[in-house]
């Protein structure tokens, strides 16, 4: 099948799909698990074919490392597949009902969007959660995966595509589009009238050129310039701990941060214990002319520093003169993800929640928790950076619409 | 001022109008009713040249009206903005508090969209009207309006931004693009990180061309091909009102009926005095072949009447074999606003409300309920027939996003 051809069959097919019962679907979702488990020696072997693929390419062991598929880790995809089943329907109820005046009574129904399509890199699991949480939701999924994993995706949608079909899911539901190249990302994007939102899920380069060129409903996820300010009043020992989990706990993700913003009055007391102990975790520092004045062997930190994502163990660190010239800051470089303030002083705090705008807002905590299941979601189809429909970390209820049902007995207007 | 550093001035602006405080912003909006009713005259003689400019080029009276004032229509405008002021404000409160088990506190808290663009055609109200709903939502508004009511919109958003900037607006959160060229249209559909939401509002032709073009997070309103669908065990008088109301109480709005759908075991008891109040109000009926075994006079409705939105006073009819039938016809020539089915089965009810995509899905009503004000916003800024972010009527809320406020005591993860 041509991508046009296979978004028209998910979009025909997500009519059956928005009716099927919260029982069915996961229903659904438990075979497609059991699926995966008895499947495993298939997909790890059409792992390897990718894997080797990827090696002869000279991949780095970061990218080996998040295409690697093991027993393990299809053991928790499985986990998380039937983790999704024993979640709280989103379809379920309805919400604001009012009776008007003239006896009408509105009520808004939750609804699935209807196709989802995602767009994304070399990571296999995000094709089992994609279809997961999709199939929870009672939407149609069409799935455009890098072509470094083309063949542990092609195994493991097809894996579960066969259960899920056996389990009453329409057929044409759930779609892997198989054609990797340029040409049918791009359509995807431009399918208005078939593709309800794109989601892509990767590094910035990827939801950069989606964002910019698509014309089809997009949620854009993920870059995440993020910092921590210490005011004058912070509790240093809790700002130090809050800085190094921020930027150690785990530096490849969105939520890490990447700039340590401290005011004045405390620099100089708070920055030489706090540097040492980044530097002990193994952080690079790049600080600003200030910073250096405290710390002579410091690199310089450039504007560039400022508005990048390392993604690694590098963190950069500016003393600020006020509140007001870190929110500043944070308004400039900050990609609206997660921000936090450290400090003792509640009218600071409010400051700084009211002046940021950002996705998360935090006060005395590391900005690490912006995440659907640290946020009590029980599941997670990516962080949105933009305001419209959802932002910040994105449970099922992303994934679904509402329809008023309208009840009369004859009203005319 | 260039379209893009209007809306570089509106984007910066938008900081400082997200902490607008609530009497602030009435404040604003009853300043703004005042300078209206005050500058009568100058909008009146405004408004003059751009009627004289319509009537040479030889616009049709629906266009005319649309465009023309009067010391009546200003004064409405005003009352508008006056009742704007007085909603309850979108930005109160937080909504979803919860405490997680680590001690976490996270709650949501509504903040404006940012940067709201309006591209609209020559209906200077549409000018009065988004300014204050934005305002109120504490957002920035750009509003680009067609070159035939330029004259209009310049005079009234003078007056409306003098007021307000006396009043504590942000210099520059509300502005009027005055190069009314395709170009400026362009232009704003493609400020991706300076445009939040562009919102079209008009008529097909214009919204089918930002739909398709923007790469800005777009709000599609209101291209409306409704249907009432009438089952085999309608009550006929009900049935007969709401048609008739439904096609002719306002033929030119979205809401309006467009074609009926009949069962065929009520058909000949129900279409002959149904379609001839229809007649007598003055519509002009085509029919479907079953249609016309009935009644041989009515013209022959073709595939182009089943896909049209005739906004006036036409209404095409088909007998269909089945509340599936009548489903599926819905499904392909809908356009997912308002549909209708008159019956007093239950079950139908359910299954037709269940079955039929669409922003509003009414049993035994008519479908021009579907607004902002009868469903009991006070206001509206558009009617959604997308999924995302909002769907059908608008009010206030549908110009707000949110944020995360997250409340720790040192908590690292």
């Amino acid at each position: 099948m041509t991508t046009i051809q296979t978004v028209q069959a998910a979009k025909n097919a997500a009519r059956s799909c928005a009716l099927l019962s919260e029982n069915t679907r996961r229903g659904i979702l438990l075979a497609m698990a059991d699926a995966l488990l008895e499947n495993t020696e298939n997909i790890l072997s059409a792992n390897a074919l990718d894997m080797a693929r990827a090696k002869e390419a000279g991949r780095n062991s970061q990218f080996l490392d998040r295409l690697m598929l093991s027993e393990d880790r299809i053991r928790s995809m499985a986990q998380g597949v039937r983790d999704v089943a024993n979640l709280p329907d989103p379809l379920c109820g309805m919400r604001d009902v009012v009776t008007r005046p003239n006896g009408l009574t509105i009520a808004k129904k939750p609804v699935p969007l209807g196709v989802v399509a995602i767009i994304y890199e070399a990571r296999p699991n995000v094709t089992a959660d994609s279809i997961a949480l999709c199939v929870m939701s009672a939407n149609a999924v069409v799935l455009r995966g890098g072509s470094e994993a083309i063949d542990s995706n092609r195994a493991i949608a097809g894996v579960m595509i066969e259960a899920a079909n056996a389990s009453d899911m329409p057929e044409g539901a759930i779609a892997l589009i198989e054609d990797t190249s340029r040409e049918s990302a791009q359509q995807l994007m431009h399918m208005n009238g078939l593709v309800d939102v794109l989601i892509p899920r990767g590094g910035k380069g990827l939801i950069d050129s989606v964002v910019r060129e698509a014309t089809v409903p997009v949620i854009q996820t993920g870059a995440g310039v993020c910092h921590v300010y210490v005011d004058a009043t912070a509790d240093v020992q809790m700002a130090t701990n809050i800085i190094v989990n921020a930027k150690c706990s785990r530096p490849s993700v969105c939520n890490a941060a990447e700039t340590l913003l401290v005011h004045r009055a405390i620099a100089r007391f708070f920055l030489p214990d706090c540097l040492m102990r980044l530097a002990e975790a193994g952080v690079e520092l790049r600080g600003c002319e200030k910073t250096r004045m405290i710390i002579p062997e410091l690199a310089q930190a450039t504007d560039e520093d400022w508005e990048t994502e390392y993604g690694q163990l590098i963190l950069s660190v500016k003393i600020v003169d006020s509140l007001q010239e870190a929110v500043e800051h944070i308004t400039r470089y900050g990609t609206g993800h997660s921000e936090t303030i450290v400090t003792q002083d509640i009218a600071k705090a409010q400051e700084f929640t009211n002046m940021v705008d950002a996705a998360a807002v935090y006060v005395n905590a590391s900005t690490r928790f912006t995440d659907g299941f640290e946020f009590g979601f029980g599941a997670e189809i990516g962080i949105s950076t933009q305001k419209l429909h959802a932002r910040g970390p994105m449970g099922l209820s992303a994934l679904t619409s509402y329809k008023y049902i309208v009840l009369g007995s004859g009203q005319v207007r």
